[in-house]
C-alpha cells in the first residue's frame, strides 16, 4: 500500500508518526508494505527519511502507484479537486474534512461510486471516536430513529468553564482561545456550524439520504448566559450544544440548538472538549460513543483506521435518496426565562429574583410562541 | 445468502423477527437474498412460512446452500461441535456464545483460519453494544493499553438497586430475581464469572493473544455490603463490578473486581442494567461504548449485523500468541474498611461510628496485606 499524504499540518504529521511507528504491526496486519510515499504541503517541512516532499499535488495524483490519497489540507475548494481528481483515477480517499463532505458528500460519493474507489471519512466526526462507520455497519441490522451528540469540543470546553469556573461566555471564550481551542473563524464553532456539518455526516449516513447542507437549523452558544446555565442546573439539567436528527413523520428533522439535558444522562456528564454520539435504532435502542473530539493523535488515529480499511474490499451498496427538505425539530420541551409570570402550560416553575423560570410540556415551538405573543424571553431546548 | 439459526430461544426468534422484518433492506445492501432456511431447535416452535424446521443440525451443517451458521444454544458441548463442524465445512458462524469463545476461542479461531471460514461473535459481549468488531477495526492504527469494563448487566443492576434503593445484597438479588435478571446458574453473574467471559474475548481481540480462561482471577459482587457502598458515596466513589485487561511489564493483567470509581467519571454513571467499555489507546486517549447488555432484540442486532458482515470478505490477518501467564491487576489504590483505625499510608480518611475508612495510595496488594498483618478488614479495589 503506498500512499500520499496531502496537507501536513498537525494532523498529517501525526498521520507520518502513526504510520512510522505502527509499520511493522500495520504490515503484518494486511500482508503487505505500507509505504508513505508522498508528503505534500505548500510550507517547506522535514519529513522521515524515504518520503518524497512535495508543493504540487498533481504529483501524488498523477503517480500510478499510489493507492490510497489522504487530504488533510481542508477547506472545500482544492480539497475538493484532489478528492475528486483521486477518485477518479480509482484511488481511495481519507480525509478528514467534515466541511466538504457536508457541503459535497453526494458529488463525493457519487463519484467513489462511478470510479469503484472509497471515500473514508471517520475523523470528520468525533475526532477519533468510532461512530462513522460503526453507525453504517455495526448497526446495520437496525433502523436509525434519532442521533443525538455533543460534537463540538471548543463550544463544550466554553460551557462547561462557564458552569465550573462560574464565567460568563465573553470570559469562557478568552480562555478557550487563548489554549488554541477556536477556529480561525470563531463562527464555525461558537454559532454551531461545525456541529451542523458533523451532524449533517451523520444524517447523511443514518439515513441514507442526500440534502442540502444550508437548510439545516443552527444555533450556537453566543446566546447561552451564566444565569441559564445556573437556573439549569438548579432545575436539575446542563446546558449543552446538541446536534440532532431524526426522522419525522413527513421527512427529517435536523438542527444543533443549545438544550438542557437532565443531569443523569450520560450526555450531560460529557465535559471540557469530550465529544459524545448517542444514537437510538430499533431494535439496540440507544448506544453511546464518546471520546475525545481533537487532537494530534486523537484525529490521526481515526485517519490511520481509515487507510487500514482501504485494503479491505466492501461490497454493501448503500442507496441514498435526495430530500429537498430538512426540518428544524421543533416539538421539544422548552426552557423559558422571563422576567414577569407567564400564563402558559409547564411541568415545573421556578422563580428567583426577578426570574421566572418554566420548563413546558412538550409542544410545537409555533404553538408556544403563539401562547407567548409579544412577550420578551429566553428560550431553549429540553431534552426528554 | 441462506441462513441456518440453531438455537430458537429469546435471541433467536428476534434474529428470525428482524430478518424477516428487515429483509428488503438488508437485501438491497448486499444485492443478494437473504433467506432464513432453517429453524432448528428440541423444543417445538411455530416459525414463519418457508422456513424449515429441524430437531436435527445435522440439516443444517450437511446442506451445502446454506453459508451461514448461526449458533444460540448456547454451552459449551454441543454449541462447540456445531461451530467446529460449521467452519470446517467452508461455512461462516455466527454465535453470541461468550462462554464458549472464552473457553475455546483458540481453537475455534484456528478451525476458522484453517478452513478461511469466518466467526463473528458480536453479541458475546454487551449485548447489542459494537465493541468487538470496532476494537479490532476502528482502532487499529492504536495500541490498545487497557480495557475496563461494566459487562454484567445483572450484578450492576443488583449493585444500582442495594444504592437508590437502599437494601442490602440479598433483598436486591430476590428484586433481581424476581425479574428474570439473573441466570439459571446464578454464579455465573454473581460471582463475576460471566464478565470474566467478556473480558477474555476482549482481551484476546486487543493483545492478540491466547490464553487459558481459568487464569482470570474474579470476584463477584456477594462482599459488597449496603455500608461499603454509603461509605464509598460519602468519599465520592461509587462501586461497580469493574472487568479489566492491561499490559503490565511482565505480561497481562485480567481480572474481575468490585471496584470503587470516582462519581464524576463516566463509567461510574453506567446504572441499572447497562453495559459500558472503555478502551484507553496510545493514540486515541480513551473511548466509551455504552448500551443495553442484554434482551431480545439488543442481542439479536448484534447477531444480525454480524450475518451481514459475513457477506464483506476480509483481508486482514490477526496474528495471535499463546501467553502462559495471566496477572490479577494488583497495582492499585484500596479502600480498606476495619472496626479501628490502622496504621497504613492512606490518600483519604473517613470515621464513622466504629468504621474506620481509608482509601490508600497505590500500592501493590502484596505490600498493602504485610502493612496490614493479621488485621480483620474489608477491602475493595478503587480505581484511579
Amino acid at each position: 500500500m503506498k500512499i500520499g499524504v496531502i496537507g501536513l499540518g498537525t494532523v498529517g504529521f501525526g498521520v507520518v508518526d502513526i504510520l512510522t511507528q505502527q509499520k511493522e504491526r500495520l504490515e503484518k496486519l494486511i500482508q503487505e508494505e505500507v509505504v508513505v510515499k508522498y508528503g505534500c504541503a505548500l510550507n517547506e517541512v522535514t519529513l522521515p527519511d524515504g518520503i518524497i516532499y512535495t508543493q504540487d499535488f498533481h504529483d501524488v495524483l498523477n503517480d500510478d502507484e499510489v493507492d490510497v490519497v489522504v487530504e488533510l489540507i481542508g477547506g472545500t475548494t482544492i480539497a475538493k479537486t484532489i478528492i475528486l481528481e483521486a477518485l477518479k483515477k480509482g484511488k481511495n480517499v481519507v480525509t478528514a474534512n467534515k466541511a466538504l463532505i457536508a457541503h459535497d458528500g453526494q458529488e463525493i460519493f457519487e463519484m467513489a461510486m462511478k470510479y469503484q474507489s472509497k471515500i473514508y471519512y471517520e475523523a470528520a466526526v468525533g475526532g477519533g471516536i468510532p461512530v462513522v462507520v460503526p453507525a453504517k455497519e455495526d448497526l446495520v441490522a437496525n433502523e436509525i430513529e434519532k442521533i443525538e451528540g455533543i460534537l463540538n469540543g471548543t463550544t463544550n470546553f466554553i460551557l462547561t468553564l462557564m458552569e465550573t469556573d462560574n464565567l460568563d461566555f465573553e470570559e469562557a471564550l478568552t480562555i478557550a482561545d487563548g489554549l488554541g481551542y477556536v477556529e480561525a473563524d470563531a463562527s464555525l464553532d461558537l454559532d454551531g456550524k461545525d456541529a451542523a456539518h458533523k451532524i449533517c455526516i451523520l444524517a447523511m449516513n443514518a439515513f441514507e439520504i442526500f440534502f442540502d447542507f444550508h437548510k439545516i437549523q443552527c444555533t450556537g452558544i453566543r446566546g447561552v448566559t451564566k444565569k441559564d446555565i445556573d437556573y439549569a442546573k438548579k432545575l436539575g439539567y446542563r446546558i449543552k450544544l446538541i446536534a440532532q436528527a431524526k426522522k419525522l413523520e413527513n421527512g427529517y428533522g435536523i438542527d444543533v440548538s443549545p438544550t438542557l439535558i437532565g443531569i443523569k444522562d450520560m450526555v450531560a456528564n460529557v465535559n471540557q472538549a469530550y465529544n459524545v454520539v448517542e444514537i437510538t435504532c430499533n431494535y439496540l435502542e440507544n448506544v453511546i460513543f464518546y471520546g475525545k473530539g481533537a487532537g494530534r493523535y486523537v484525529t490521526a488515529s481515526a485517519v490511520v483506521s481509515d487507510i487500514m480499511k482501504t485494503h479491505q474490499p466492501t461490497m454493501w451498496q448503500h442507496q441514498y435518496q435526495y430530500v429537498e427538505d430538512i426540518f428544524p425539530i421543533t416539538y421539544s420541551k422548552y426552557y423559558i426565562r422571563c422576567d414577569h409570570p407567564l400564563d402558559i402550560d409547564y411541568e415545573m416553575y421556578y422563580s428567583q429574583d426577578h426570574d421566572h423560570i418554566y420548563i413546558t410540556n412538550p409542544i410545537e415551538l409555533n404553538d408556544l410562541k403563539h401562547q407567548l405573543q409579544n412577550e420578551s424571553y429566553n428560550l431553549l431546548k429540553v431534552r426528554g
